[in-house]
């Protein structure tokens, strides 16, 4: 095996480097520069049908993070971080807002929309199928989204903690999403590790390959 | 806004360069070494508690490769690819699992396992309120690869092309995971465009930013 090198390299010592950030130092924050790169690592994500069916919350008000642990187990990341990240997914996947992703297709690639009908109704059949399964849906392409920016953090060296543990009952009110077509689904702490975070100095722990890949 | 070096600029071109492929190149294959990369990527994903509730089973002989068609609706990415990934996730977290996920902490970490006592109870707690939704969990957990997987597979220029659209109950058998422990609920097939593939030439599609982001 050839040693990596280049983008190899770097990949590979950014997946060793991260670790899901305990503690953050509430001092430090994301330049814009590199929040504009996390930011298209989140609008580049794919999606099923590249239909995109979420919204990214970003909390950077200190105010509104200082709320943030009550909707969140009591978890001190989303106060401490600098940018904490909701991913919210639709709720369901209407005809309207299949037609608005028709039509963003139509806008990009100066093609009618009309020729688009039916990748249209091939959305639209495929969830409709899904009944109320829609949100499980969409909430697995939010997942997608959590990898990209992730590794993409790690990458910029950019310390990051994902978090399961959000009360959407209480978070969703604290972000306006309440009766709106979203529900938070999962979220992300963005900023840079405390000094006294003592969680990276863990081994990162992770089964061998031998367990979990099977080759054929 | 300054401009991106270095990392930054690599991960904004590898963003920009990929596209879900819809015709790989079947005389084509991914090299041993960019591989192993691609595998780390896979290992080295993130997931809740670090758990790695999943299996990868990656296909490259070509006799199962040309069934792989009649398990996928038809669609021939995974006949012609190099890699075709198919991420399984568990059917559900017993404490055995738990059990072996715990022991493999207390052995990278140099830790008694009975140290770790609270965490095997804080997972089992969790999944067990699950009911029968823990299936769905461990999908959500494989997104999150998929999405590291993905992103690498850009980085390293490698082409990719993430496939919701298998058939489990077909695939399953062809892979062995009936009657396993795990299930095939995602896939992602991997190699290089063939020069004919219309789709590298379709202009990206995604909201603008304004659209998808909030902030707060």
């Amino acid at each position: 095996m050839t040693e990596p090198t280049g983008p190899s390299l770097q990949l590979a010592d950014a997946l060793h480097w991260r670790y899901a950030t305990k503690q953050f130092d509430p001092l430090r924050t994301i330049s814009a520069a590199d929040w504009n790169q996390l930011q298209q690592a989140l609008l580049f994500s794919p999606s099923s049908y590249g239909l995109q069916p979420w919204k990214f919350v970003v909390v950077t008000s200190p105010a509104l993070k200082q709320q943030l642990p009550t909707a969140c187990w009591g978890q001190n990341q989303p106060r401490d971080c600098s940018h904490f990240v909701v991913l919210a997914a639709r709720r369901s996947v209407d005809a309207a807002f299949v037609q608005q992703y028709l039509q963003r297709i139509a806008d990009v690639r100066s093609v009618p929309v009309s020729t688009l009908d039916g990748l249209g109704a091939a959305i639209l059949g495929k969830t409709s199928r899904m009944g109320d399964q829609q949100l499980a849906w969409t909430a697995r392409q939010c997942y997608i989204a959590l990898g990209f920016l992730l590794q993409a953090a790690a990458v910029l060296r950019i310390d990051a903690c994902p978090m399961e543990g959000i009360q959407s009952d209480r978070l969703d009110p604290l972000l306006g999403l309440s009766g709106s077509d979203y529900t938070s689904v999962v979220a992300c702490a963005l900023g840079y590790r405390h000094a006294a975070d003592r969680a990276a100095l863990d081994a990162k722990v992770r089964f061998d390959a031998a367990d979990v890949v099977i080759s054929l």
